[in-house]
């Protein structure tokens, strides 16, 4: 998907809103262990029920990976049930050499056919770069996350007094470009929402940590904002857990749908 | 695998010779595309014809996870393959928020009973931290890497002078001991060892870069050196893909004989 028809749905959708499918076995409905894929069937409701919602679908691959085959299947499965207008997110977090880049490109990309993958920025140029060469594909490179761990190493200044994620920042946009690389930066940290936007001022932000994690939508479109949105504002267990009875479906719906009436919303109050 | 066993095997072997099984379908010998699953009969051949020279495999996921559920076959049934008293490692550099590393720490440990995994630290201590809780299990944490982009962050000073790697290392080292934590360091760096080995005098370190990649096996051991050993040298393309005729299984066995003979006489050497 190219920026131009993200940011068109975003438009016809009033929505920025992307939906995380970390579908774990031991929190989904007890009547859905009982059918043949209870992954795909939880999806499949998931998203039948929210598509009208949200603009993008985020499947958490660590939690089809651990099934081994039968997990590639159930996500091979959902990502094919997506309809085709909502950009598709592998949050995988690879990265490698060259080479094996490549090879994880190539598993997102033409295999699962998604939009976009996670990537982590350790290794540097040639360990992202190998994403950024497939047409209408995105990289969403780790920049400031949510969790607590963030701390540890993104926020270490150099001698100039700059943080580590601000030089990932900088030197990532000389490698792709608002077309094809978004960074993920977490609600939880609303003002260094605001430093990355001066930084890559016209790129995409996914932003998780909105509900269970703490973050304030309001400010996380304060601080984001860009003159195309520039945000996808992720929601996952507040969403897709919102019940594990016979009306989880449902319920993730009107939750989808509260989060997006606010979003329609703010995108009216910036006369978008 | 505990410490205790795998230097017990390297005293065996006279070897601390790792195999990486980066198995790429467009590399392999064309006889065996015809068979049911070709990544395995190719593995199968390379793991018979050099066991006795290597302690350690190493499949790097990228080549299989592109296949989708058929590569996910072929990596569990390369694992199950393996002899039990050689320490195997999935080369995933994986890594994300907690309850997720979880989930990708029981595809490693269990699903796959992999003795240990590649982790990239950029999310810092939860995104490392759930893969340690694994009863002798392995986290194998990205250090100073091999590639070309490692200059890019690995390598920026901090306030005091300090590179980024260092911090990973002195910062992690809280997370782990020696006996569940070991380390990526690249022997395209060989002074960098050195640097690494006075952080962390007792970890292991995982070595690739050896062969094809230009590091030299002496300048590893002169600086990687530790009382236990204390070092895995990758070899990847350099064995495996030692020939691509009917012949490709002994002379990958002749080339991992090469770096086992090698290595027996640093061994000797230091009296080990």
């Amino acid at each position: 998907m190219t920026r131009q028809e993200l940011v068109e749905q975003i438009r016809i959708k009033k929505s920025f809103l992307c939906v995380g499918l970390d579908t774990d076995l031991s929190k989904i409905p007890a009547h859905l262990l009982d059918t043949e894929d209870p992954i795909f069937e939880f999806n499949k409701a998931i998203i039948d029920a929210t598509k009208d919602f949200c603009v993008a679908y985020k499947p958490n691959i660590a939690f089809y990976e651990c099934f081994g085959p039968k997990g590639w299947e159930s996500l091979k499965k959902t990502l094919d049930y997506i309809p085709s207008n909502i950009f598709t997110i592998a949050d995988a977090k690879r990265g490698d050499i060259g080479n094996t880049s490549t090879y994880y490109a190539k598993t997102y990309f033409e295999y699962l056919n998604c939009d976009s993958v996670t990537v982590a920025p350790y290794m540097g140029e040639d360990s992202v770069t190998p994403f950024l060469e497939f047409k209408d594909k995105w990289v969403i490179l780790l920049a400031l996350t949510s969790n607590k761990g963030a701390l540890d190493f993104q926020m270490i200044k150099d001698e100039n007094g700059e943080e580590l994620f601000k030089k990932v920042l900088a030197k990532s946009a000389e490698w792709g470009t608002p077309e094809n690389t978004m960074y993920v930066v977490g609600a939880t940290r609303a003002e260094g929402i605001g430093e990355v936007r001066k930084i890559v001022p016209d790129n995409f932000f996914l932003v998780p940590g909105v509900g269970a994690q703490g973050g304030s939508l309001e400010d996380v479109a304060h601080y984001g904002w860009n003159k195309d949105c520039g945000l996808l504002v992720n929601s996952s267990r507040g969403i897709i857990y919102a019940s594990n009875g016979q009306d989880f479906a449902e319920q993730a719906g009107i939750e989808a749908e509260k989060l997006q009436e606010q979003m329609a919303k703010i995108l009216e109050e910036k006369r978008f």
